[in-house]
């Protein structure tokens, strides 16, 4: 039994329910109260506790005022769970905004989509609507804090989905808004179910850090010095968190991530920032600093608005570090931008701006889940700074590129970036930006040819997400081409009249499918999201005689389609690994989908039965072998079980003026023996008399494209093999 | 007319000659008055006036009091221009240490070497006698300044050696021992004088930079933030000065050489340091700093002992470095270990072990004197940092590798490296160490083996200089053994008994050309230092007909020695690149020396010409076919004139294992196509069988080595062609 009266009086001592402004959020408590009345959670707890318990932690923990926010809070479910009640409803009883954050908080429920799909769409919802009202994600917060201190209740799958969820996505974004006290007991609670054994060894880890002797006596040293200096200055050592040791890569938690294991916060007892500079030389005399680990964060703050003076100690083998502040910028790291929050969410512009593009972008990002989980934490240590040519800095996370600094300044700038003038020599749009390097973007009127590569290249949430927006762009216009190509062989060969489409039929069709027009239709089928049959018994089905100049047949094709491909792009084509096929190879077949199109070799075993197709759905691929590409590709030619000697001879033996770059024998990953080729073609043509004397079933395409893109890998390769 | 009563008063202001223990000087300048009496100087002014001004630049402008030192400064060329004067005779009159200083002073002369080499020589003598008495360098270095002072007298082939020597040698030890003054006056001067029309250009530069409006509204801001916070604070905008434009590998001025053009030096009115902390602040708050670029260089002061905080700050696309120092800080940024000097030159001891190590190194360097002026400049930036286990901080200059470190640490050390753990992981000595990384030193039973990739590799003047130790080790032990063969053969060929050198004749005869023993006779044999005939001349000579069996044949031979090479080591052997010869090679012959043996083919057309040579200098070389070498060796060999389709068949019909690892098709520096191999040999058939296919007119080889070094030049090969 939930008891209201005590829950009103007691949020009453932080939120006046007198006040009229607070109205909103005392009339949504019984509101809400009624709606969820004889709803149990899991726990066997009446349902309201829920919503009610997240309103007392954005109240009692996170300090929050506004009775609007609240309010939504406590509303944040009824949509979802309550059938009887509309947006529409709450927007009439409790205005525009509640309904909004309310609205943000919903889950979406798309029947034709998988589990994994639709969460995805919820998560690119939430971060949407958060980029126009940060307090979606607010409460999303809270709320998920509530779920994971009540896990236990759950069924053990959905448990392990939360916790992973909170990880991959809830966690890292706190993090990035500096919500310090959140992000560390998301991280906590989540890890610690997830990896409980490791956990709990991490964690007395952490509690021997703690109370250690060197620690102990590090604090005790600075109370010392600082006792005579600067009376009644705070010392507040505070080890890493559980989150700190969980590594996102390799998704596991290991000892040895944390620079530091210990950080020591020093809080100055005024607000005057030079006493923080002369705590630094305190700090300093007693400690000799690492060179180059002072950062001056006051004087230029984090993007996330984040300020404190920092500075790394290696004291006995150990590094720590200690941050000097003053009490409102330790406020600030405690509660990053929601310091400065209030009832008009009205964030100072910049950080507003920073953090509601980030949020966008996320949002916007049109690659898969786990792509979008890797824009979270990407930004979250912006560390690189350069300059533009009139002397701004910009702060850009590690090994960011050229395209990144030029999405940064403008997305226009980023779409028609052909490269840039770093301090006055020219580089191109792929360059690894270096401290201090003033950057002048030079742009060209045609837009930027973009390909998978160059996403991953690219470091800031905000150039990833526009570059794979160009990706799906030319991977629809794309398959829009092949979709038309394909239903008009249907068409052909069921014998309807080529003009078929153009009649009333069509336009039925299109409603009956749901789709705007006829590009959209063979985009989906380009796609190979709709069976081209399924059209074809629709313009069957309501083709008149006389349309008809054949009867039609309408037992099953066993016939395939045909595509022709007269240039390569990356961005679209790809070559399976299962069964080596290779470009201009006969019997090539291919997969449509809309990540592009993957070239198999006919015969592949496992083609149908690995991605559980019909034939139907696989077309026949033809080079146009004349016709020379673009731009010459360089391809990057993996072969095993051959040794120089035994290829040597084959190579010697390729006719014509095929220009060969480079042949290595280097040790794989596995340290097994590999030759690694890198071959620059010109056309089909070439590629097919180069591949066919090459040992095809121990030859595989690594990686296909521009000179430029080759010889970064080529870099990377060295470094992990020579050091 | 020198005016010594004058210039008696003029020093007695600065020193009292009423005081016991000054009389020296006075002494000393009364007695080099009367040996220099009548001597003229190219000025026409009286010699004394120099070795006077010297000790006048050491009082007034370099303050120094001691005079023992002053004393030694008035005597320095005595020894070298009067020839009635003997060092004896400056010990029994002024007591040792002005013998020492003196004797340091002083040039050799061993009329059996050219100009270069004594000169050489004369650096070593002078460097290795500082290491022991800093004084010696100190006279050096103002009598240099003096005598650019007056370089305008001087026959103008001379003033172009001085003032280039001063670039190379003194300039660079004047900043390495930070003595400011100094450094920006011999730099200013000599470079002026080497490059009369840039150097103008640059000044004007630096003057225009010093009144520009950015430069005079930065000094004001400065001045007026602080004069409300720290009154009386010195703002002190100072252009970097000539030396700072100059490029010594370029050997040229370069105007944008600089990182900033202008520092500004900010000196507080106290000594309390935590004031300068307080600076720092009142700087930071004002201009931003450029992230990372806070030194803290009172907590960890220089190894030359120079201490300040140092910021950069960034305005309008301009560098600014800010120093901030207390005025006793001042005082060493302007003299250095001068400012701690007295009468016994007690540095701190850590000071004077690090500096006198540094000469000493110089000093004892045994390579070419390019390299050993290398040397000199090579730890200017000790900016690196590393950690021992026990959690000791080192510096090192930057790219230094794991050996620098061992060296660093101790000789023992560096000479048993055989590798280390840093951060726990295993590295090769050759690894280049990180900032903040912590080394442990892995030491074997058998020494280092050294080459001279090795001696480049390492960036300590201590690691160098041990290494090239090893090297000259090396050869000489090399060079002992081919000695012997090729007198041997010269013993046999003229029949003489193959005992004869057990003889008393020897004896005579290593006493007449002054020889330690057989084996010094069979290393300068070796080096071709000595003409294996005229030994024999000398056996000839003494020896009775007993100890012959045939008539001996004075004739001229022209019949070679052969010496047999079983293994190939890079410290030794050296392919020419006039002939291209290789190993394995028939109708190879070879060149000896000091360096080791270099090996041309016996038709190469400038081998005599060049190198002009007698024929007889010129050995056969016989290669062990049979044997196969300690351990495989890699070969990169680059190809002119062919291109892969051409090379390919070529290698495709070489027999046999042999392991090609790398065929790569490249632009060369000069953007010219070029193909590099790599290919691993194991003996010397191999190599033949290998080589003998390759268009043998096109090809060199570029490096050979164990893998590891080569790894190595790849990585840079590829920042180099990728970035």
């Amino acid at each position: 039994m939930f008891d209201l009266e005590n829950y009103h009086s007691r949020i009453a001592r932080y939120l006046d329910d007198s006040k009229e402004e607070n109205k909103v959020f005392f009339n949504a408590l019984r509101f809400a109260h009624d709606l969820h009345k004889g709803q149990i959670r899991k726990s066997g707890a009446p349902y309201i506790s829920h919503p009610c318990a997240v309103a007392e932690i954005l109240i009692r923990e996170l300090g929050f005022k506004d009775p609007i926010l609240l309010a939504a809070a406590l509303l944040h479910d009824v949509v979802e769970d309550v059938p009887s009640i509309t947006l529409e409803d709450i927007e009439s009883r409790f205005g525009e905004t509640v309904a909004e954050l309310v609205d943000g908080c919903t889950k979406l429920t798309r029947h034709h989509l998988d589990r994994a799909a639709l969460k995805d769409l919820t998560h690119s919802k939430i971060f949407l609507s958060a980029s126009r009202r940060l307090g979606v994600l607010i409460i999303k917060l809270a709320d998920r804090l509530h779920n994971l201190r009540t896990l236990h209740f759950l069924p053990l799958a959905k448990r392990q989905r939360i916790a992973q969820e909170t990880v991959e996505v809830y966690a890292p974004i706190a993090a990035r808004l500096n919500l310090f006290p959140l992000k560390r007991e998301l991280y906590h609670l989540a890890l610690s179910f997830l990896y409980p054994r490791k956990s709990k060894k991490i964690l007395n880890r952490i509690r021997e850090i703690r109370s250690s002797p060197e620690v102990v006596e590090i604090e005790e040293t600075l109370k010392r010095t600082f006792s005579d200096k600067i009376p009644s200055v705070v010392i507040r050592p505070r080890p890493k968190g559980l989150g700190s040791y969980y590594d996102p890569r390799k998704r596991s938690l290991d000892p040895l991530n944390p620079e530091n294991y210990i950080d020591f916060a020093i809080i100055l007892p005024t607000e005057n920032i030079l006493d923080c500079y002369l705590a630094l030389g305190i700090v300093n005399s007693t400690y000799p600093p690492i060179p180059r680990s002072m950062r001056d964060f006051i004087a230029n703050p984090k993007s996330n608005g984040y300020r404190s003076l920092h500075v790394r100690v290696h004291v006995k083998g150990q590094n720590y570090l200690i941050k000097i502040r003053t009490p409102e910028m330790d406020q600030w790291a405690a509660f990053g931008v929601l310091a400065e929050w209030d009832a008009q969410e009205a964030l100072s512009d910049e950080h507003w701006h920073e953090v509601s593009e980030l949020l966008r972008s996320i949002g916007e990002y049109g690659g898969a889940a786990t792509q979008r989980k890797a824009l979270i934490r990407l930004s979250e240590t912006e560390d690189t700074f350069v300059y533009s040519p009139n002397g701004d800095i910009f702060y850009l996370p590690r090994n960011s590129v050229v395209l990144d600094f030029a999405y940064k300044i403008h997305s226009e700038l980023g779409d028609f970036c052909e490269g840039a003038l770093i301090n006055n020599d020219w580089a191109p749009p792929t360059r690894r930006l270096q401290d201090g390097d003033t950057v002048e973007i030079l742009t060209s009127p045609d837009p930027l040819d973009v390909d998978p590569d160059l996403e991953e290249l690219c470091k800031t949430p905000k150039a990833r997400t526009a570059i794979n927006r160009h990706l799906q762009q030319k991977r629809s216009h794309y398959a829009e081409e092949i979709g038309r190509q394909i239903l008009e062989q249907e068409i052909e060969r069921h014998g309807l009249a080529s003009d078929v489409l153009l009649g009333e039929s069509t336009r039925l069709m299109l409603e009956i499918l749901n789709l705007k027009d006829l590009s959209e239709l063979f985009i989906r089928i380009g796609q190979d999201l709709i069976d081209p049959h399924l059209i074809l018994y629709y313009l069957e089905s309501v083709s008149s005689n006389t349309e008809r100049e054949k009867q039609p047949s309408l037992e099953p094709i066993l016939e395939r389609n045909t595509i022709s491909i007269c240039e390569l792009d990356k961005a679209i084509h790809k070559f399976a690994r299962c069964c080596n096929p290779y470009p201009g190879q006969e019997d090539i077949v291919a997969t449509l989908s809309e990540r592009g199109i993957t070239f198999h070799h006919r015969d592949c075993q496992d083609l149908l039965v690995r991605h559980d197709l019909r034939p139907q759905q696989l077309v026949d691929v033809q080079w146009c072998a004349q016709k020379a590409w673009r731009y010459p590709l360089v391809f990057q030619i993996q072969v095993l079980h051959e040794t120089m000697s035994s290829l040597l001879p084959i190579l010697s033996r390729i006719k014509g003026e095929i220009q060969v770059q480079k042949i290595e024998h280097i040790l794989d990953k596995h340290d097994q023996p590999v030759i690694l080729m890198n071959v620059k073609l010109r056309d089909f043509k070439e590629a097919h008399d180069f591949f066919m004397n090459l040992p095809a079933q121990h030859l595989s395409i690594e990686y296909y494209g521009r000179e430029g893109g080759l010889r970064k890998r080529h870099l990377q390769h060295n470094e992990s093999t020579v050091f």
